[in-house]
């Protein structure tokens, strides 16, 4: 079965492609941004993600027969069917025309920056928004609640198993790719770990040992079945039995030159047992036997069971990393910020004005210049336009507040956007849209920020703004609008 | 590219296979149910989907030789390869043996009864655990939401368009079969509507008015277009101006013999600007031109712009449907409650005991029957066990206290789980695994509901208990795994 990317998307997509097609304005350039408006989590980053899956439907990206048949059985609710003939027909034959732009997957993104810039007919810009929203949105999410689970873990490995509670097969894929990319060690999804080259980890259940006579034979057996691989999971009747029958299992592999590798701990009060687990384990001599802790774990239960001081070896995270429990969206949005008719140089400004100036959009082609301190640090970021550059005068203006400005000139810089799609070809090669490659980039982005940033509770913004000329293009631009400039 | 759904799996599970099929404990028959402890979103019912879902990947269940080499590539942490050859060998021509239980979708389901019955050998049953739980999670989640914000809205239609905001691609598709399951009657998911045989709806978005010089050209434009299905979205500018744009375009409709069907409000003050749109359309004589409204809805917010006297026509619900906003997952578990020794005839209990008493499992292999008034409301649900049957008395004990009892001797009923898959093979005809057919199933059963347990609010919890031998032998189980009796 075809991904069928084509289709996956909201009907007035489609219903407005026609239109476009029809009044001859499908010819339009455009120049549409995605973005997201607030700090996951209350968070002070985001890690930007979802750009190979993105890759992945632009090269699927084709209407079969299959497709304008069923488009064409679609009746109008006022009466007739909802699409003309000829415009199926030209779908049949459509070709995606658009450049896309992007971050790498891995690097610190912020609110108010464009994580994706999408150039092209207006038709083909429209046509991927859905698909594109959806992959952006869930996947940055994803990764930016991985990376904080991994900083509160404090360097200790994490492996991401949330597949059974995720929002669907699909969700559970993007998920566990994600969640690696945001700093995860490996994840127990097995298809993830095959498609996206991702390192799988995972032992036994409850239910292997419900199934034996005895939870001592049931251990017996998994250690001689996998004396290279052996966590025992301890809490199926009783924890401190549990701990017990592990180290008799413990004690009979060392005999036999192998190694208990480590014990779990699933339910209970993970902080005392797993000191209880590690007294009892030391006290048999078996100080080489790690302690893995899993149960509805976040980066706050994380945190508050290390603050303890309990000893934990690694962690297994599922629910709530894979469906990003306390903000399963992360609301991000595609506006159309330029326009360019046929035959003209020029791009035209768009802007959505709104009673929130949050709401507010940001007209031009756009990009961001990130400003580094001396140290490594990041120093603050500036979204510019394009075609109209950069001042000499490096002065970003906070977007919600034109009185807060900041000055970063002389500052070394980069630039964020490179190219992912070119005339509808995705251009970026395999090895950079490797998983493993953007955790290395998500690391290096993490030790750029500051720690305030990093802080969980109410942690230091970090500067972004508009360039200063397209902050007052913006403003003219609103006041006209609005009729009052 | 095929769904893969072999590997949609936790890694423990293919670990935890190889140890059966080693210790020849592969031959045991096992029973599971899958089942939720707490009611969805502090509300008084849910509603079972996932089951089209689950037959699909029952029926693409098989390990292909490329499934076989990838694991075959995996390296045991401590050292070696983590699967024999002589497994992946085996699994290359494994076929699965399970019988699957569940009831229909779409029918009225409350924690603490199984959602889903698997009998087989253990291993078969094992490497369904995750995608099942996956699947029949997700979608019960989504039925149950989509169920309550229809039950807000009183009969106005209901649009689920969460794609961009949904879980990834699958995350959103089997949202929006599972939001029309439960009550929504259309979705924007073009895809989800071609696979599943959904209604789709929508029109146009802000971009469309954007790309034209000025709003009343682009709604000119629009309804030009479509004439049978204009739907005007008034606020991209202004939206009192939108109105009258929309006014303006509805009066040249009507004069060319056609009518503007609704006008669209997606941004403010929604209650407050249904209410001026209807006074300016009625003024206008457009007083057949509907109302609907949409952003970041839910039965909540729903509720409440009723409770003010919006005049809504129909509604559009996005984000917070399509991921469950306020609570992203189910929390469904699968837990072994029987096991037959090869030869036996016998089932012998399993227990999983806790500390908490909410987490204890029943032991068994259960269905459950539920009670009716006279009136056609329900009157109560019996797990019981299938092999020691119901007791003259059918009386319930509650799970979580043995004091409340309810004696439903005399009352019709009927039995709840129905076969879906037999020996392997998806048993369940096409026709009764319409999505359509779902919905109707969930109406008339909200319709069976007192209305106590729709309230939003504190709902009425409905009685769900265990047969009373079953608890009895339940008691006495727990009481020897204790080492108390």
């Amino acid at each position: 079965m075809r991904n069928e990317y084509e289709l996956l998307t909201d009907l007035y997509q489609l219903t407005m492609a026609q239109g476009y097609w029809e009044t001859g304005q499908g010819a339009t350039q455009a120049c549409f941004h995605a973005y997201f408006r607030d700090y996951p989590f209350r968070g002070g980053y985001a890690v930007a993600c979802g750009f190979d899956q993105l890759a992945e439907l632009i090269d699927d990206f084709a209407f079969t027969q299959d497709d304008a048949d069923y488009l064409a059985s679609l009746d109008a609710p006022g009466g007739g069917k909802l699409f003309r003939p000829e415009f199926l027909e030209y779908l049949r034959t459509f070709r995606l025309r658009v450049d896309i732009d992007a971050p790498a997957e891995g690097t610190i993104v912020f609110p108010h920056e464009p994580l994706v810039r999408v150039m092209g007919p207006i038709m083909d810009c429209q046509l991927i928004e859905t698909a594109l929203l959806n992959c952006v949105n869930f996947e940055t999410l994803i990764a930016t609640k991985a990376a904080r689970v991994c900083l509160a873990a404090h360097g200790a490995p994490v492996a991401e198993f949330g597949l059974r509670r995720a929002q669907g097969a699909g969700g559970g894929m993007w998920a566990s790719r994600a969640a690696v990319v945001g700093g995860c060690a490996s994840t127990s999804n097995v298809l993830a770990g095959k498609r996206y080259g991702l390192p799988v980890s995972g032992t036994h259940a409850h239910s292997w040992v419900m199934s034996f006579p005895d939870e001592l034979s049931a251990f017996r057996a998994y250690a001689q079945e996998f004396p290279h691989n052996c966590v025992l999971l301890v809490d199926t009747y009783n924890v401190e039995q549990g701990i017990e029958n592990a180290i008799t299992v413990g004690l009979e592999m060392r005999q036999r030159g192998q190694r208990l590798a480590g014990i779990r701990i699933d339910s209970g009060d993970l902080a005392w047992l797993a000191k209880m687990a590690r007294r009892m384990l030391d006290a048999a001599g078996l100080t080489d036997c790690g302690i893995v802790l899993s149960n509805d774990l976040d980066e706050y239960t994380i945190q508050s069971i290390l603050d303890e001081g309990a000893p934990v070896t690694s962690w297994g995270v599922g629910t709530k990393l894979a469906c990003a429990f306390d903000q399963p969206t992360l609301g991000g949005v595609y506006k159309l910020s330029a326009t360019r008719a046929p035959g003209q140089t020029e791009w035209t400004d768009r802007l959505k004005i709104s009673e929130s100036a949050a709401k507010l959009t940001v007209p031009g082609v756009l990009d961001v210049r990130r400003y580094y301190h001396d140290d490594g640090h990041i120093a603050g970021d500036m979204v510019f336009d394009m075609n109209a550059g950069v001042g000499e005068r490096e002065v970003i203006v906070d977007p919600l507040d034109s009185l807060r400005q900041k000055n970063l000139s002389g500052k070394r810089f980069e630039t964020l956007l490179s190219p992912l799609v070119r005339n509808g070809e995705v251009v970026l090669d395999q090895a950079h849209r490797s998983a493993m490659e953007a955790q290395r980039r998500c690391r290096e982005g993490l030790a750029s920020l500051d720690e305030s940033q990093k802080r969980m509770l109410n942690p230091h913004t970090y500067p972004v703004g508009l360039e200063y000329g397209l902050c007052e293009r913006r403003r003219a631009l609103v006041g006209k609008l609005r009729g009052i400039a």
